[in-house]
């Protein structure tokens, strides 16, 4: 298939599985309350689903229906794993926008969640949504076997927590020099960034492995690859920041600099960052080999992450 | 056995059990990463050793070690379920000790955790702790069943999230009238605490039935003895926050009414809350009938709940 028109296919399965992913999440998120549950506070499901709903590439989801395909998982139990990364995701945007951290007033070209409702709801409706992923998890529709279940959870759990996502913001934190002054050399920016952003990525490649029942080999190759990709994920993203239109992208740009952010691209220069980002790209090509054209796609994504303008 | 005596024994049983959680939080909030995390940023794992050790009653804990033990079941089990539940309470009282939520300077005795580090640090010590109980849930420790592990993690979600626990703190927000004029009647009250504070003990002693493979009677009798519990405690509070002394409980008093919070107490006055409370004892007594002497040591929990002085 000549590239224009493999990016245009991969640009159609992306955008099927975001409308399959917003449908699911507006089911999940629905107001009245699920069984067990004895209310939803209409201003809080309102909260969550604001913050949720209606946006977003759901690479994440993506990346998890995509390595679940290589073994046949049926689509609704990678479908209900990748909502329940997605609440994750967009609970950590959430608490990452608040005043008391990056105090951010714009989201995918719209109002914060703070900005739109207020802090105490923003506060709340991070907490609720990193917990409904757990409750997602633990439920029968998302693999028959509780002994996967449990693994998604302790997986989940490990990438989201402070080892993983929550400590890369605390370290992300110190970094800007708020607890004293703090320089990060390559390899401490990396370790930040592969917890901050990269956990969260490594585990959407992770739970198709998991829920596919992976054997070591193929289990170790999408653990290499999502490790690579959430590297790519990240210098990409730094690179928007410092090149990048707000309009275009929907969130403010050079906050990074003025934040004094540890990033890739102040440590290494962006030509030097350019490079790094397709060494990865080639890194994770490489990792895919032993699924041949089965992971054609997952490829695709690759360049997709290193090359993306928004 | 005579009541001093009988008060003399319960006391020492949730000092022991309090000391054995206090014991393993230490160890599981160890400062060195957990196998599969990267690191554990000094900074984070510090301020949730602050919000987790060093005090409290552990009253969530004991309710999970003494009904898991009306099933023999192995007491490490029931202590790790324990600690996640801890670890979920102790999330909560952080981000509500938030200046945008509570605003509380003061908790056990000690400043909150935000005046003691920052408020970002705050609200990430808090997702921290909230992920991570899903992770103690899911280790092989809590139960060598998954079924057990997954049926323990969705109890919990589903008690601290929107439906529960989350939910319940963004109605009593909405009490205080920040949202626009609102006047809670009596069932209203009930539903807000049931969910605010109740869920959680609820889950304490449903947590023991999961555990022990309780039968579908003993299952509803912990519930209702849970859910009676719950709603004592929550009254026994109210009043202390109108009658207590400050200096003895570690909190700040009288911050209900100033907050126009909607409690039981302004509700049916405090005469009518300590009836109800009486009432509500005899509930959770009378729920307890199938476990015969079995069950002795819950029996005074109950008594120890709506009786205490901090």
């Amino acid at each position: 298939m000549p590239l224009s028109n493999r990016t245009q296919e991969f640009e159609r399965r992306l955008a099927q599985t975001a409308a399959e992913i917003e449908a699911l999440l507006d089911q999940l998120l629905a107001p009245a309350p699920f069984e067990g549950e004895t209310a939803r506070p209409a201003r809080l499901i309102e909260a969550m689903r604001y913050a949720c709903l209606g946006g977003g590439k759901r690479l994440r989801p993506f990346l998890v229906a995509e390595t679940a395909a290589l073994f046949d998982v049926p689509r609704v139990q990678a479908l209900m794993a990748g909502a329940a990364l997605e609440c994750v995701h967009c609970y950590s945007l959430i608490h990452d926008d608040l005043p008391a951290m990056d105090d951010d007033d714009l989201r995918r070209g719209r109002p914060t969640l703070h900005k739109a409702f207020d802090q105490a709801t923003a506060i709340l409706a991070g907490d609720a949504l990193l917990t409904i992923a757990f409750d997602f998890l633990a439920r029968p529709q998302t693999h028959p076997d509780p002994a996967v279940r449990v693994a998604l959870t302790a997986a989940l759990a490990r990438a989201a927590g402070i080892g993983g996502m929550a400590g890369g913001q605390m370290l992300d934190l110190a970094a800007e020099g708020r607890f004293g002054a703090e320089t990060l050399g390559e390899a401490e920016v990396r370790i930040l960034q592969a917890m901050k952003t990269g956990a969260l990525l490594r585990f959407a490649c992770l739970a198709g492995a998991i829920l596919g029942g992976a054997d070591e080999t193929a289990h170790a190759a999408l653990v290499r690859y999502g490790e690579a990709l959430g590297e790519a994920f990240q210098i990409a993203d730094d690179l928007l920041d410092v090149e990048g239109d707000p309009a275009q992208i929907g969130k403010s740009t050079g906050k990074d600099a003025a934040a004094g952010k540890a990033t890739l691209v102040a440590v290494l220069g962006v030509a030097g960052a350019r490079r790094r980002l397709q060494q990865l790209v080639a890194r994770a090509e490489a990792a895919l080999a032993p699924f041949g054209d089965l992971a054609a796609v997952l490829r695709d994504a690759a360049r997709f992450v290193a090359e993306r303008r928004t």
